[in-house]
């Protein structure tokens, strides 16, 4: 019989996906140059063309069994050991090929992640504001996603709240720095007191608890400074990325799970992500792309579009008194509303064709996001719009 | 704490993959020309250059924003409707591109059927002999593969014991013609009767019985022949089909599910594999691979080798006193070994380096599989190797 679970789920929408369809529909009234559409989070800038000539050279020089044949199912041996030596070279890490698990994309990162380290019943902790396809994501695999107050000050880790919802129940806390919708960069201090907790828990209930962390914002950091690598604070975290943002490729779906080796069972879990496969229907991604991000994961798209947006919006947006807390990286960002009910805050946004989403499914009513991943010329033209907007509005 | 479930599926082995390990070695030794390796069922043509050349097009002067840009999660409008449009040509069906949902290979595809007609507990019938990924593949989603046994006469449907096992538990029927490992085709006629015994069981049970037909091998079939299309027999069929096969592009990861407008339910269960998705992290197959299939889905690679083999292997064998039921496709064979135990058959074959694989987990005892997809001399050199072992050892 056809499954009643999915079915149910066919009647949900998505608020991001309404607003663009919006944006969309809007576009062939007014022409879409003229709507300031910040609702998807969808790169906005080419490609290398490096990675473009890597795979024309596969396909055209590559031995066809090789690029167009099966990878085994953890992914190419000779891949997974040139993202392990990119991820120690530049974090100190001590990855092996053999730690290293090929996903497509980060949606298939976590969707292992999550059953590798918990079984239905399980509850995984995340801290708004957050992502909302984490609900699906992981409610979808039988554990149950409980979402920690934000700390509002600094978007960093409301640890009073954290505590109190850290019960033996949990078994993996998932953390996104750089964070979507809010910009935030988890710091040092945050991630080493995140570890203090976790161990100390762990010692407590006497299991595990993984921290999952997703990072596909990873290189897309402002005012020059380096993210912390989150594995590095953790010796059971499991990092899941994608190369969507950083190489502006998200229709390629590729990324991997990379098991910190300090955790003494990094290959076992890569290996089992082969099993999880199996029940999932995973298997890997293409070879294609994954031999050639393979020779480009140093590299990144020219990702400065995304700071130089950031401040124009920040520096606009205070000006007109929005809070903010500045954006560390990502294409993000997440000011509070001009009034206590974010939809009807935005809703009234697009009168003057902002199109902002509203932080209600986000963990955070009473803020918006604003994905600036368009073109600066456009960004420059909003800052009217939202001129205009606060002086008629509020 | 790690999954228990995973973990243990480490220890399982498969008897294919640690033959076919064990040819690899063995060509270490002797030149892996000298190893007659029939244990993988790997494409061994190469993709055709119509393909390659679209792939190269795409990637030099597709929009960038298309090619590596986010697909909708149920595939590509232009794509799924450039399918349906050519199922219709080939097969007289009435799909729309609503019907198609693209996924990453037939793994994917069969990932999201099993989903979309089942629920944990209920049962998935399928037919001996049979594809061995089928276990991990149905009881991973929490439903219950059960087998048929073998009608070792044909290799068509055991209708006798088909019927005793066809309880009000069983929801869904899983097919595979031509079919992994015997090569067999369903006749018509196989087909008309299994469609009949359903339609008659769903108004018994007063519940729906989907057909989910895996369909890899459809553009493989021998002696000029056309094969029934599986959908045109039942309506309520989803059709679960990959590319790796006919245009020989394992490694492309892209294949699709075609659900059966008849049904009358085919665009809400086309559109229900989008909420599977997010729960498995299958999002969608590569756009540059779905634009580029899109414009071969009704070529194929060179497949006439696997007719030349076939013939070559079954007239030697015959001719060396092997039962044999003449494959109708794939690049397949599967049969009666020369003692009662397959395995032990299997062992004696490799002293003369022939690798093939015993039955017994294809749900065959006795029987063997020969996966032909090798080069034509190769298939020539083996058969002094098989006239040597059938000599020497029987």
């Amino acid at each position: 019989m056809i499954s009643k679970q999915y079915q149910s789920m066919l009647s949900g929408k998505s608020v991001i996906r309404e607003l663009s369809e919006y944006a969309t529909a809007r576009g062939h009234e007014i022409g879409y140059e003229n709507v300031f559409d910040y609702s998807l989070g969808n790169p906005s800038v080419p490609v290398p063309s490096a990675y473009n000539d890597r795979l024309i050279e596969l396909i055209q020089t590559g031995d066809p069994m090789l690029v167009h044949g099966y990878s085994p199912s953890l992914g190419i041996p000779a891949v997974r050991e040139k993202i392990a030596a990119s991820l120690n070279r530049r974090f100190g890490m001590n990855y092996k090929g053999e730690d290293i698990f090929m996903t497509s994309g980060a949606a298939g990162a976590l969707a292992h992640a999550f059953r590798l380290v918990t079984a239905p019943g399980d509850e995984i902790l995340t801290f708004a504001p957050f992502f909302p396809e984490y609900n699906p994501y992981v409610n979808l695999t039988g554990a149950r996603l409980r979402v920690v107050p934000a700390s509002f000050a600094d978007f960093q880790i409301n640890f009073d709240a954290f505590e109190q919802m850290l019960t033996e129940s949990v078994h993996a806390v998932l953390v996104n720095t750089p964070n979507n919708p809010s910009g935030a960069v988890y710091s040092a201090r945050t991630l080493t007191r995140l570890a203090e907790l976790l161990t100390a828990k762990e010692k407590q209930f006497g299991h595990d608890i993984w921290l999952i962390s997703d990072e596909p914002y990873r290189e897309i950091v402002f005012d020059g400074k380096d993210i912390p690598y989150v594995s590095r604070f953790y010796p059971r975290t499991l990092s899941c990325y994608s190369f969507s943002k950083s190489l502006s490729l998200p229709g390629d779906r590729i990324g991997y799970v990379a098991v910190n080796p300090a955790s003494g069972v990094s290959k076992m879990l890569a290996t089992m992500c082969g099993q999880i496969s199996r029940g999932i229907g995973h298997n890997c991604p293409t070879a294609l792309m994954q031999l050639a991000v393979a020779d480009c994961c140093g590299m990144t798209a020219d990702l400065s579009v995304y700071e130089t947006n950031m401040n124009l919006l920040y520096d606009e947006l205070t000006r007109l008194g929005f809070e903010i807390v500045r954006p560390g990286g990502t294409f993000y960002m997440f000011p509070k509303a001009l009034e206590a009910d974010a939809v009807a805050f935005s809703k009234k946004a697009l009168r003057y064709d902002l199109i902002l989403v509203p932080g209600d499914s986000f963990g955070a009513p009473g803020y918006f996001r604003i994905a600036y991943c368009v073109g600066t010329d456009k960004v420059k033209r909003s800052l009217e719009a939202f001129r205009r907007f606060v002086k008629a509005e509020y």
